[in-house]
């Protein structure tokens, strides 16, 4: 049977760090499937689509790697989809309670699902959307911590949103 | 002397991980008082009087457990119902930090009053008001987290907030 | 192609925490080694031959679950083995960081080969070799925490050794 | 060559833990420039002007100290103001996960920039700025937890925006 | 009922973050047992007799603080004395992790028993016995950080010792 | 006036990680030292006297790095050098709680000396001296972890020891 894998996230933008996973988890699984959250209640710098674009231009003619969204309760989503595991990344220790929390829940809810966890490469270990946005937002270079195309979104869009909106990083 | 405890909270809504801290420390001490936080300026999904509601019916008729609000710093709270200890559970290490902050605080602000802390039961170790929130407001299921009394009113709350504010929870 | 994980450790003795690692991590890949680490240089109370003889007669009959030991490095072990992922669990920060730093020392050393991590279920969230060898050694009953043949194998093997040695657990 | 240093932050408003940082990093550079950070989107309680004049008041005639604010990229106005080192305090674990992040992208995106971290000292430990306005809004004392100025503007403030938003601490 | 709550511990030696934990301890509690781990498998600098002592000596004249000692399962002995609550100081988050554990694994070996927490106050949130150790082998001065009855009976007893065996702390 | 640091550690071996914060912090002082902790009560695998002529050949030449070695308790030997700053590296939140520990005890008994803290770069943040020495035991490579001479001299002295010792690294 095919080993279908989920990796679920805002991705708003995907960062290196997401890259990173997802080329290390589809060697492991047969298909990796990349679900986007619907999460209109977040202030998401981009939209659901914009989101989902980006990923799919990013692994674009890659068999095994689908872009996907979703907007139920992720393991409502997994079942759908007939998938039985959930991959996610870890970074901090502060990642790591967080996760703990809805490993257990998702379990909890949904017993045949598991959630796999790899930690993030050294290079990635401190990066998160956040940041990227962040550092974006003050003009600072993101090159190397998001994939070209994601470095030029986020340009565009911060200089519609105007620069009136700075916020010092310290 | 009888011995009194307050427990603090928002309580936005009770969970079973609290229920289970009350039960047990009501065991210790003579009497313990459920001290719901008046927080105007928090987006709490119930008002105030609703929380000190379902938190009396699920604990009706049980002499030694006294439901109650404050507005004002806690350890003057405390102070004022003649008090001299904090429960509090503990569940992660984030948890820890922040209460270790606030323990040392109130002593600091009265000396005379103790925290005590109980680590939360393994079932209920991953449970919060806002992942119940959370759940509940994706049509998932908060059996087993909440008390049947609080799983009724959250379906009521989020039936009238309408749908149009879903969020995946990934 | 088959996919294999190895599960190492030193498993002096194994206990439910473990056995519910295989058993999840059994129905995501399509077979498991169970890797019980040569480490002459711990004091361990089970000879590396009791330990894989424990663990054996345990899963006794299960066709896609192995019982292995080794005495290299464990990236040496995995690819002689013609796998490519460690599954390891996690219960606490203090795993976290150790595995952690683990799992990137070995990516450094065979970048072909993947850590994945599982959460411990809540029920063995604390539980660990030592803490259970500390319990039977003061007479403490490990029921619940290991399997009923560890339980066994345990007693006898304190009652060898004299009363002489125990300490209090606080 | 004079070695500076640079301490950066929000300082809405600066704390007994901060002045404690500053007086020690002093004696270690030459210069120590305190740098308030211009951030809009954050809702300070005092604007950068009003944080800018506390500091310089509380330091006021110290040849060594400088009080400036920035707008900008961190890294940026370091090498601008030819500085070489940013001077951080640590409380707690979660503060080092972040100051951990800060510093590998500070470094990553200037590699000539070195941060140095401090332990607060411990009556300072559990002391934020968060918490001095928290406990001030419910008209609780900071005394000791703030310079006296800092006191006296608090309360000016405070009774300014009325008493209609206070929160229980719990 | 005479609430009694036992306050366990190695104790080798009992430092001033100790005596700090059963002064308030026994604000809340009728009385305090103080319960003297016997551990012959840790290397203790002194001998279970000798740490009982220095306890009582130092509590002497206090009449609901008791000094005592147990060689078997903590929860045993707790149950045998008819108490119902042990007390335990946190530190650290690597405090808060075992304890977690200890505390979890106590309640499912008897349900009857609660374990309650207090924060360390900031002066001893650094202190432990083995760093007091280390110190005094040094010949560095543990002033302020044990009773002074400790401070002499380290010194008498480290000299006996003989300085052939200092370890340089950093 | 020159402004010094001292550089503490056991550097049994030194490793990159700790070459790292060498070149780091010699940019930030005046001269840097480091210093060798005689701890005859630790298990070294290279003596004293090796593992200060390692480092000593390791930074021949450079004017502004001394290598020495200290018996006494850290902050004797740092006012004994005239020295008012010792650097420490971190890496994770165990690091993290223990140097918190020993800078706050440090501080206490020598408030003229400061501790310092910069982050480990991210391709040495999971190295250790005792990981190093594990793989190394196991004839593991630990290329890249340490210095080419340090490769050099654990194989030596590793061949000495013979192969009798092995432990698997799981």
């Amino acid at each position: 049977m095919k080993k279908v894998a989920i990796y679920p996230g805002s991705f708003d933008p995907i960062t290196n760090g997401h890259v990173d996973i997802i080329e290390r988890g589809v060697e492991i699984f047969d298909e990796l499937i990349v679900a986007v959250a619907h999460n209109p209640q977040k202030a998401n710098l981009f939209s659901e689509k914009e989101r989902v674009d980006m990923i799919r231009q990013i692994f674009k003619g890659r068999k095994n790697i689908e872009v996907d969204s979703f907007s139920c309760l992720l393991v409502d989503y997994v079942a759908r989809r007939q998938a039985k595991v959930i991959m996610k990344g870890l970074r901090f220790v502060s990642d790591f309670e967080y996760e703990f929390q809805m490993a257990l829940t998702n379990r909890r809810m949904n017993s045949q699902i598991e959630t796999l966890f790899m930690m993030a490469s050294e290079p990635y270990s401190y990066l998160s959307s956040g940041l990227v946005k962040e550092i974006a937002s003050l003009e600072g270079s993101v090159s190397g911590m998001v994939p070209k195309l994601v470095e030029k979104r986020l340009r565009e869009k911060l200089q519609k949103k105007g620069k009136g909106k700075k916020d010092a990083v310290s």
